[in-house]
């Protein structure tokens, strides 16, 4: 079977680094860039996160390119209060000689796009604005992506504020770019994502599974466990950006939605909010699949079994 | 024990009269008063009904008031594809004498509070308008107003909008002038109501009572069930409003979450959506109690406990 | 020739006390009620003020009622840094009987109205509160008004914000509420009024008449000269609110032009603003004479006639 | 005197076109990029036209290169009932082998201002979609920019809306990026530019040259008076965006005034108004010198020397 080529769009962050311990991993996945963006942390931070979980991973010959460092047109915002100082708090990475691309991350989606044959997906797990500005710079592009599946929003509860997801009100604007693109979406919102829950009966499988991978997943979730219990009193934290991959590799394990997705531009208190017509009372048009729950028995074997792959 | 003293401020509809009912039944509360407004049909329709439904259940010496015709600012939207033509589609009320209070809702709701010792609570079930234009035409009533438990928002799904629920939708400024009252609030929005399904069985439970008004229930929730079936594609309706009065004859039935609530004035797709901060981010104080789920075999005991009190 | 009847609904405030004078003292008009609302100051501080001119100027048999202390939606703002502490600085007024009507302002206008043969006009000179709580509460109103001839708005630049005049920015929702009324408009911009101001020069020709009311103009005048000046850097201050009483009595002294007006109720930085489409853009149907230009010497004649008509 | 280095960035457009002309011609001006933007009319067209018009300018050794087609958030506009189908109605134009140059326009911003010292300003005629994207894309270039002298705004009536001018109208998100970035701004709005009418007599005066710049702008002129008439009823038309050129060329021809510009990005009625605080009255800090008059008569004396430096 062909493998799946992929553009890993990220701001790591703790479950950003398990999507990419996913994505570098499995059999029929092809990982043609990594772009980084300004998101759970400045962009300097990401790409050095980025960087140093490449390296730990082992990956190699796919360019790492810093792109964005502030959303397209709002303030910036960032997740620290989540993901700490670094944006990768807890690991204690080595020193390694990964070098970033050269090129500007807008510019390597760009590239890819273009030299593709239109069976490239985007995986974004940060703010949009790297694909939006991609698209808004070449138009072109829009054509040639074959799909986006993105971890951002919520049809009911937000977490950065009362309405919002954080991926999404970290750039409003560049999500509206992407949700009104035309191209296909499958949504990977709080709805679903606050059903993978990472209790320590996880952490403690996962930790068993006993190489690098595995140290740094127990390492990362120790971390991130206990700053979602800070700040939304969660006993188990989201492991939200991972099931953005496990969906590429295998779709059955999700229940979606067909949707029409809006993003709140303008509202005083739902700015960043993604308004999911659930039941259809706006008639429009679907632009999205909406995930709405999942099999995490499957999640969790299919989690497993990526780190097992690492030596 | 004294009775609750309460003003019923409803736009009937079919689960109005349900409330109406449970109000007019039950020996723990005193209705001093029921003031219409138009919200799920226009007003003369609403009030028409009201006082059908009045006539029904022989509730006398209460004034029944016509309130406001119209939103306090935007332009009106009613919900006559889910209570049909009159608003209350489904029964044959008999002709009766029960004339409407000649004083306008707006003035009845002032001179009632004025009148009181700061002991009447408003259960709205309606759009807003006329607890909020009263509010404003006559600020002394707002330090009067013991409480206000209403039916309204969601703090997930929508109903009219994806974002709104229809009766603050039909009212967003309205709302705004209830919420940022100070008045101590509690809220039966669609996350609760949604759990309180009028299934067949309960149908079946309630005809078999066997009284004019039990019958009067069937024939509501028969057309009731078929118009929500259609919109939403629920197989058995939610039962909204009467929820207030259940809270206020047994508040143990219910489960509350003390949470600031907004209302959205702005938004082009959040417009009258209640954004609850359920998790506190936004560290502001609570002004609401809005209730996340119930013991609904109670609920349906108090039900049929009210409507066995009619002969 | 029969009388115009009017409605004077103010917040007086220095310009509107003008205003009442030319009222109160010409042969063409006939006022028919007066009534207050919050604005360049406080409510109860309005109500005084309005009491305090009346006596001055000797009107009897004209109810004088107090109407909306806030706007009907957003946060009370008032203007004292222009009118000062009483919101009418400068003059010392006398003590007197006069008495406010016991009615509230709202309800003055509906049964002054319903009792009417849709010959009165209404002349606000403050927010429009009032007017637009009445059209809400008795939609019957709205077909009985002749015609509505208000200070308010801009189409160039504001005075309170850079966008939004403070007549209209003080309630947006309630002009709103007047500007789609559909009763015929005359608007009174800023880009009018500020063609009228108030020179040393016409201070001491209206002073040298002599009469008690042409001592209380110069007194209030002096006051206003010094506030406007401070705040806006004008060296002689705009004579808002007089336009409107002058136009009724004689429109042939200024020109005006028809325009689609919107309020903006939704903007960061518009909130308030009168969108007045002056090259007719939007192909919008005009709901508003907006006056752009006067005949200044004619109109400083007609306020020396008033004035001159006291004794 | 060192030559002033600019990049001229637009969307011609027969006012663009005519400020290529005063700039390529005058020696205190070097160009060091055109870039392009889509407005007026789409980018392929208003690409055509710069090459075009720098044909006959005889335009050489400037790269000239196609920058953003699409605004950064919103649905494109354009302007085709003012500039024709072509975005340059009018003229016939010859053929010719001038070429863009292969980079994007916003990479030929970018790479032009990090090559410099710090010395060269930016002249937007267009929609601000180019420069705003360049410092998204790559923010160091923000400390690079000399200053911006733009072509778009107003604070008084606007044209495309009765709110808003059409450059910052057709992409308000990006004119928002620009007015936020702390460059030095120059803002030629319609308050200054509807002064600039070019008359029968100035585009006789101008014919009168009789070189092939100057029956290229007669026949420009020819054109644009029509349309002008035709949408605003103006006898003569607004020359726009030459007032930019001729400010850097001469800034003693033009009065300006410091104020705080804001861009509204979310009202109904004012989306893209650019809110400019004249009076002062929001006590925020100016981000703008905005031209408010100008010497008229100095500004044509600088057009017929313009034009008259082309053989």
């Amino acid at each position: 079977m062909a493998k799946e080529k992929v553009i890993l769009d990220m701001d790591p962050g703790h479950d950003d680094a398990v999507a990419m311990m996913m994505a570098a991993s499995h059999p029929s996945l092809e990982i043609k860039a990594i772009t980084v963006v300004a998101g759970n942390q400045t962009l300097e931070k990401t790409v050095r996160n980025a960087l140093n979980v490449a390296s730990v991973l082992n990956l190699k010959g796919v360019p790492i390119a810093a792109g964005m460092s502030r959303p397209m047109v709002r303030e910036q915002v960032i997740a620290d209060d989540i993901h700490g100082e670094t944006g990768l708090d807890g690991p204690v990475f080595e020193e390694h000689d990964l070098q970033r691309d050269p090129r500007h991350g807008v510019d390597l989606i760009i590239e890819t796009l273009l030299a593709s044959d239109g069976d490239v997906s985007i995986l974004p797990t940060g703010p949009l604005t790297n694909v939006a500005m991609a698209m808004r710079k070449d138009p072109r592009i829009v054509s040639k992506i074959k799909r986006i599946v993105l971890m951002g929003g919520s049809y009911q509860l937000g977490n950065v504020t009362p309405a919002a997801e954080f991926n999404i009100y970290a750039d409003p604007e560049a999500a509206h770019v992407v949700f009104s693109s035309g191209v296909p979406i499958v949504m990977m919102g709080l709805d679903l994502t606050r059903q993978v829950r990472c209790t320590r009966q996880v952490i403690d499988r996962m930790g068993a599974i006993g190489n690098r991978v595995s140290k740094l997943f127990v390492d990362l979730m120790e971390f991130f466990s206990k700053t979602q219990e800070e700040v939304f009193g969660w006993d188990a934290p989201p492991l939200h950006d991972p099931t953005t991959v496990a969906y590429v590799i295998d779709p059955s394990i999700f229940v979606t939605k067909p949707m029409r997705v809006d993003v709140e531009l303008r509202g005083d208190h739902t700015y960043g909010r993604t308004c999911c017509d659930y039941f259809g009372v706006t008639k429009r048009e679907p632009n999205a699949e909406v995930a709405t729950t999942l099999d995490l028995d499957r999640f969790w074997d299919l989690l497993e079994d990526c780190l097992r792959r690492y030596s």
